[in-house]
């Protein structure tokens, strides 16, 4: 399995970051897991803003050579692993931004007639891991699982993939948020998982 | 009334600039409305990346020099108005870079004991106008309402704006989107709304 992690948080003194070694680190152990390669938005100076004008059309964007590589990394991936802080509900605008550009048509869905498209990223998978400063069942409780939905049918789903995992951890700027368990359990998971 | 209208496309030539002249004409038609400011958030070259570090701190954010005009703005407001489109069920990216760095604690909100904060923007009001390619009742069916829990919930409500309307406008890019009748119910609700 090849495994593209796509990790956005600015500060690499960080519990995302410490989440972001674990992720790498379990996956190392792995013997399912043949190559990992890390796309770190911030580091990179990632451009999220998606543009479209009459010299530069949406339906190009397919092809923009400027993302070509974030494609091909997109292409290259089976499982792909998003780790995020959680800021108003939803992802920071840095991911939603890669999003915009990379979730193209003709690259990641296919219009057809009615309402769904033809997923182009099909029989890839997904692993999202985020943290929030308020509770677990925050999201849950109170935005009716909002930040899933989204995530799960809106995007993913959309596109073809079909098996989405979510670890959504709360209270992280908490002592009693259990950092260190849930830490090890990212190591855990990455370590053992069979496809 | 002071009016701040956050207008969010790349595109002037689009019907999402044609909704933003209908909500500034409609609003020049009321006497209720005294002034009218519009933020173009890509015209503005706006930078939506929110970079916090070791050097730039994120308990600092609502006194960042860079993004001062834009609090005072914020500040002025009696109504916000955003219109944008919906990009996988949600704002684009830039509007969503716009919000992590405008609503910052002490500015937006003010932590307190509990779960949920002092709203520091109580008394303002909110109207979000969004287009979308699908049906008007794919957000509705699909996604669980999870863009108006979010926008409502987790974000306008948590800094202490209660009132919060929405206009989906859905098959924008249909010839059966009614799209005439669209932009006229958007000019008269700004020409004739009381507070």
């Amino acid at each position: 399995m090849k495994m593209l992690i796509i990790y956005t948080y600015p500060h690499h003194k960080s519990l995302n970051f410490a989440f972001l070694q674990n992720v790498i680190n379990g996956s190392k152990q792995n013997p399912n897991i043949k190559e990992v390669q890390v796309l770190d938005l911030y580091d990179e100076g990632f451009n999220p803003i998606l543009v479209f004008n009459e010299q530069k059309r949406r339906r190009d964007m397919h092809t923009d050579p400027a993302i070509e590589k974030y494609r091909q990394q997109l292409t290259w991936a089976d499982k792909i692993v998003f780790i995020y802080p959680m800021w108003w509900g939803r992802p920071p605008a840095m991911l939603l931004g890669y999003i915009d550009q990379l979730f193209a048509s003709n690259f990641a869905y296919k219009d057809k007639k009615g309402l769904f498209p033809e997923g182009l990223l099909k029989g890839k998978s997904v692993v999202c891991v985020s943290t929030m400063k308020g509770p677990t069942h925050y999201p849950f409780l109170w935005l009716n699982n909002a930040h899933k939905t989204l995530m799960k049918r809106a995007l993913f789903n959309f596109v073809g993939i079909k098996k989405v995992k979510f670890f959504e951890f709360g209270s992280m700027e908490s002592p009693k948020g259990k950092q260190k368990k849930k830490l090890e359990k990212i190591y855990k998971y990455f370590s053992k998982l069979d496809h």
